[in-house]
């Protein structure tokens, strides 16, 4: 057996599927072997007694993105990936979001030149598509799938970026045609617009109206709606961050009934509600985000949902506004209300401890389930399998050694982001990470960030085996009986 | 006590509750009294033996319209109410149908004027409202309600005639405020038009394309998303036209959750099927409506629906386009294709026929319910009790006595409509009218239509029982906690 | 038209189906006619500005029945029927329940000669199987079921009375074959027989713990498996004193899968909770009945199982046990801890104010749906109508003339039963009988019993036409595809 | 690192959460290594361009067990592991059955007695209790759980297996205080026997009838009231041999509640269905088992079940019966009807080949899936892993190199155990194990079978870790609230 550059000895290895004590040897940043007394190593972790994990991958953040309110966020691509790592977080996968207007293949350039020399770890792009015009889905699209862009959000709510029903119908069957992967934002555009027109009208401005202007139907209703669509034109799709158990009813609903419908939830549906929107002067907004947290009743809902498989991933939905910035941050509806406060909340580096601490330490949920819905299956479902999410000859060395006894209380001045702030402030979790190995490489240890911006690689993906390609909308379909057969 | 008019001697009186056997005394059009032995009548009718049931109430049918489609339905109020008094149906509650740019009070008086000289029985009219300007909302509709316009139908579908989502908002609210009853027909637009562009693009113009093109996914969607909205506003409304078992399902979940939702079906989904759609040459056109009639599987769903009152009335859905007219009827689409085919299919004659004989004959439904489904809830819905839907003290005089023994091969020749087809040609039922009496007046009997054009009077209408005033969208509602709480 | 013993003038009339002004004309005891103007009575009553209501029916009362704890309730027929008069219900269906051994013809004899000389009102059996025997279902049964006796009650718990599973499948069958009408008590005996030992063992002897005994999942198993018999067997039955939201689930799914499941609730799932049971001292006990009441949050849904037909009937399942009685009352179990406490709460003379109040005054039923459940539908469910249970020409006259605005704090001293409490105690109702008539004669008026013992006429009730005769369970079933095809 | 015994290499390696490409290291039976280039091993196996899976774990199976029907079964444990040796399985859990008044212990080491000699692969013996005496439950049962027999079945039918109500809250609170795990065969005996005597008293003996005589409806009330049992104690266990939607639709509702219900199916609810127990003259009897297959229309939703994770394993249930014996097979029934046949089909050699076949092949479910439901899921329900039920570091290198190109079509001809008959034959799989290893050793290959009877060892099992050890009935419970708490 070749010799190894790296060996991390003696620790015990989670998959999502088993647990065993091996030392693991790594040459050129993959994984070459596992097995007992391994040869020695040019570096070595003494990883004994320690719990070890793949590396998280969070499907969905946004990093150095124009957000849908025009105004940018926080992080960049060093901020953001240099948090990501140093929460045990090795792949993120974000967004290259059109807008009206844009040519994709453009955007998706212009977002390669804000990764490149920045990105800390290994990062993918999701395209969003908000102007399905013809040469978008003709041409920029199925070229762009085969460049390895595999997957694409759409939204239905949000002035500058929704779909009607009849664009949504359209990028599903280009899904189906190419073997792409939809991932849809579900809320009901009107009745959210309707509402908030009527919350401000009243003077009704807070924060917490916020969540007043989208309860769980208007996340029901639209989450009904893109199930329905994916049913007609028989695609497998994701819903992004669900929120609550009346879209997660209908989940589970679809999925008895056979349909592919995968969902991600986040850690601010189980760890926050809509109670913390609720605080004194404008401090609410800094827990606003899309869909809102919703009552603390909901929470054991959404940890159900991940525990059965009817939420199959949890990412963090990062979205870095800064609280004291009245121009770009959440201060900026502080005068006008509620609409104008961005949405979002920072979440890369704290998603893997919150949920180590409280879904595996607390027994919600056990260590296999801890690593499939943080890194196996985003890995499957974003095509990065095999190469990314275990801990597997032949896979990456994206790893996690936890210091799983360490407590920590959460807190801003800990985190390596851009922001002023953190939602889970004053949290103490138990367990985080003492060592983030990328392709081999420490970026974190010993509570220091050791990564170089740049290092990490670009990561274009193959088409989702959950998602096969299937060609027209009309292969398989009798028209006779309306009905697919194939 | 006063002499009688008209005494009807000796029947057996079905009521939604009861069943009696009276003598039935009537004055100036109304019944004064129920009883054994009563003073004897200026004209007397001898129902010794035979069944009395209230006359039918069809709370939905298309009667001089201009269609959706442009085109015009083949009856006139005359020959429209005719038909109707031929099969037991002494009330109809057409539309008054606003086309964009239309003042709705205009509407109005348009179809006065087509029905003032008329009708033979009695008739009001939904509005429907396609326009729904601030002209519309904030002046029109609720001076027309008070002058007994109290109810409207809503498109999701049809180019000429939806309401995007936040105009079905902007009515519900409406109709909260002021008491109204919003009837929704409820298919999602975006998919029917892209599935229909994709079939007839591969060639697919049979009418047994029509259900392809819609099917129940498409209605139980927009079922869904209606419900959604009259949870939001908490307003009660009717879901017209319920085809199949899904949309069904969505109907019971929102009734026992506590919402008020109400539901009407027709006698094409109980009789008819999507196989019928499928016929030689383009007569499955004759069976054309939408929503379509589904599987023959679907049928026992709806009859269920009916008999545990998650489906509460059955109209007709009355919608005549005589089949050989390439202008104005169903051979309109020979040429180009399904989508050019007037949609609906004729219904006012034989709706209490069949109900009477599949229903209460083979026992699906008692006759107690056959009562309340066909006359007495719709009385209730649309404000027309206690004056009609009843055989009671005080109610109109209108009545069905019944030849319940009578074998009826339905056939074209046989009806009083202005059509040359019928859908349910070649049906053998047992039971028909032998007498209707509108306000004592007997307008069919021995198998002779015996109405007068012009005696039928309009029915201005209270307000829904079931729907009470509740002034503004907040009224009752915390926006602290997102709750109504009156 | 003859002339009228009793004339009731202008009174406004509700039926389960209508609402209308009229005189009510009676003669023997019958009502004769209805109408405006009648003729005048030997007696007449004013009516004008009053509602009028058909007269209770409560299918459910215990009354000088040696219950199942071998001690006897506290109301003979005299003190049991001037009660329900009073509370302006006009006919009591009670029991002649069977203990092991007995022969159910002499069981019959032997209620028959207490009620005979006492009862003020009408009154029909249920008869309580308990030993069902060759000779009980072979030959007595079937003739008890041909001289009025048409229903039965049958228990799933209770020592001395339960059925085990085969012999409710013979019961049923029998059912099925003569036509009769089986009504269960479902609760699963051994889980409670488990938990009260255990709650016992461990010291728990406060009248709260009997709800801990028989929580809600232990009656819901019970529903569950009594629906499977019958889904079986194929044969309509009742489920009575439901009382909670996860028993109504389970009959909501069997009716909307067309299984002839009916439910009767009591106002004790209404109007008391299980807090009611944790009370100083022994108080407690005065609540207890089995099963017992849940948690506050569950009576909203009984009220809507009862808005929306789920639950079909309320009956009292009055059961008088005094409290300060040591050898038969409440107190027999203060020493040796619930399991000594006779089960069950008086409600005959409150029902009908308590429903009316805060049903159809607060407006969560309507007084359609009041009449339905408290009397039409009991009458026809058991075989009492067209003569029992409505205002109608034919029917007996028994009538409730509401004085709608007197408000009553509920009081035992107002009360006329043999009680020493009332559990509802303290409630202030609006609206109460002011005069109740028995077949045309006032038993009730202006605050004073008026009735004279043993006026009260037995009832031999029909078949109930929900339930058809059969034959055998073969009939219809087809042994080659194990469904019923008849 | 050391040297190897056995190296496999280059094979594509599939666990429950990944595919990868490596070499195999095995050294003492369990494997050491997993890595590129591998050092030489003794023995060495080319799986270049081979599938390689964990070896199955059949954890329902009959060997050499004395059925309920007092017949006992034809194979031993040489023929019986044999079996499932050559069709790829290596571990099988089979039961040490205690008949009425029979010591626990002692049965237990009749089963030892019979098993040491002749397995060929690792066993391991779950614990049937029929008689749960206060000696059984108080002393022999903790006893045994300590030993290593840590998962008991119960029966809730069959006349000499069957528990009562009361019986199976006792097992099921004991297993909830010494952190076992229970297995539940749940059909309702009354049904089935009364349904059994009513057919054949009118003759009605062909297999067929066996269906008949116990529906779904049957199996869903078992389910329904184990559940329910679960739910009071709160424990987890497990429903074996699920056969049809109904059922499904129980556990699922249960798992969505958050209830820990598990659930087995098996390949005979995949493949056959009633259709097969309608054959010419008795051939019928070689499809029947308890719970019979259903139609050919619920075997998708099987599929779906474990599509979904609502099943959770597949076991064979092998339980095998002759055809052509009258005295101990299923002609013992030829003459006096289906309910002399003993109940059940054998299945040890063909279910993984089957289900990799119809399940990964035909992609109704993936590689990982087919692992986890056949292997790793079972391993860790019945605390065989991590030695056990993967391919990892430190397990046993219980291993299939299949070829997953192969053509076989089913005979019993081709098959190792004591059977004359099997229900599948004649189906056509594609796919079927090369070699089985059973500690590094093959016992299967090119095929032969090269086992040696005794080789096999039995499996002392840990506690399963779903199933935490929590106490008494009473730890957590707080009988004030009626709820558990801890």
């Amino acid at each position: 057996m070749a010799a190894f550059d790296v060996v991390i000895r003696g620790g015990q290895v989670a998959t999502a599927a088993d647990l065993f004590t091996a030392d693991i040897g790594i040459k050129d940043g993959r994984i070459t072997a596992l097995g007992h007394e391994l040869a020695k190593g040019d570096e070595e972790h003494d990883a004994r007694g320690k719990l070890i994990t793949p590396g998280g991958i969070d499907a969905h953040c946004h990093i150095d993105q124009k957000s849908s309110f025009g105004v940018p966020g926080a992080d960049d691509f060093f901020t953001g990936t240099r948090s990501a790592a140093c929460g045990g977080t090795t792949t993120v996968l974000s967004f290259a979001a059109q807008h009206k207007g844009m040519s994709l293949r453009q955007v998706v350039k212009d977002y390669h030149a804000l990764a490149t020399p920045k990105a800390v770890i290994d990062y993918g792009f999701h395209l969003i598509i908000s102007d399905p015009t013809e040469q978008v889905l003709g041409q920029e699209l199925p070229a762009l799938i085969k460049d390895g862009y595999t997957s694409f959000k759409i939204y239905m709510t949000y002035d500058l970026l929704k779909l009607n029903d009849r664009e949504i119908l359209e990028v599903f069957s280009l899904a189906r045609r190419e073997g792409a992967f939809v991932m849809v934002h579900a809320e009901n555009h009107d009745t959210i617009a309707w509402l908030s027109q009527k919350l401000l009208d009243a003077g009704h401005k807070a924060p917490k109206f916020h969540e007043v202007s989208r309860p769980q139907p208007v996340e029901r209703e639209a989450t009904h709606r893109a199930i329905t669509f994916a049913e007609l034109i028989d695609v497998p799709i994701l819903i992004v961050h669900v929120s609550g158990r009346e879209a997660i009813d209908q989940i589970r609903w679809a999925q008895s009934r056979g349909l592919k419908i995968f969902a991600e939830t986040c850690p601010q549906y189980l760890f926050l509600s809509a109670e913390d929107l609720d605080q004194p002067g404008f401090e609410g907004a800094k827990c606003m985000c899309s869909p809102p947290p919703r009552d603390k009743a909901n929470q054991p809902y959404v940890w159900r949902g991940l525990e059965t498989d009817v939420l199959n991933i949890i990412s963090s939905d990062h979205a870095p506004y800064r609280y004291s910035d009245a121009e770009n941050g959440k201060l900026r509806g502080a005068q006008d209300g509620f609409k104008k406060v961005p949405n979002g909340v920072p979440g890369l580096e704290v998603r893997m401890p919150l949920l180590f601490s409280e879904g595996v330490g607390k027994g919600r949920i056990d260590i296999h389930r801890f690593v499939a819905i943080t890194a196996t299956t985003p890995a499957k479902l974003y095509g990065l399998a095999p190469r990314k999410g275990s801990v597997a000859v032949g896979a990456d060395a994206d790893l996690v050694i936890w210091d799983t006894d360490k407590q920590v209380t959460i807190s801003q001045d800990l985190l390596h982001d851009a922001m002023d702030y953190t939602p889970y402030q004053g949290i103490t979790v138990t367990g985080w990470p003492a060592v983030t190995l990328s392709r081999g490489e420490a970026v974190w240890r010993d509570g220091k960030f050791l990564g170089k911006p740049g290092r990490g690689k670009f990561l274009p993906r193959a088409l989702s085996p959950m998602v096969k390609p299937r060609g027209q909308f009309w292969s398989g379909f009798d028209p006779n009986s309306g009905r697919y057969t194939g």
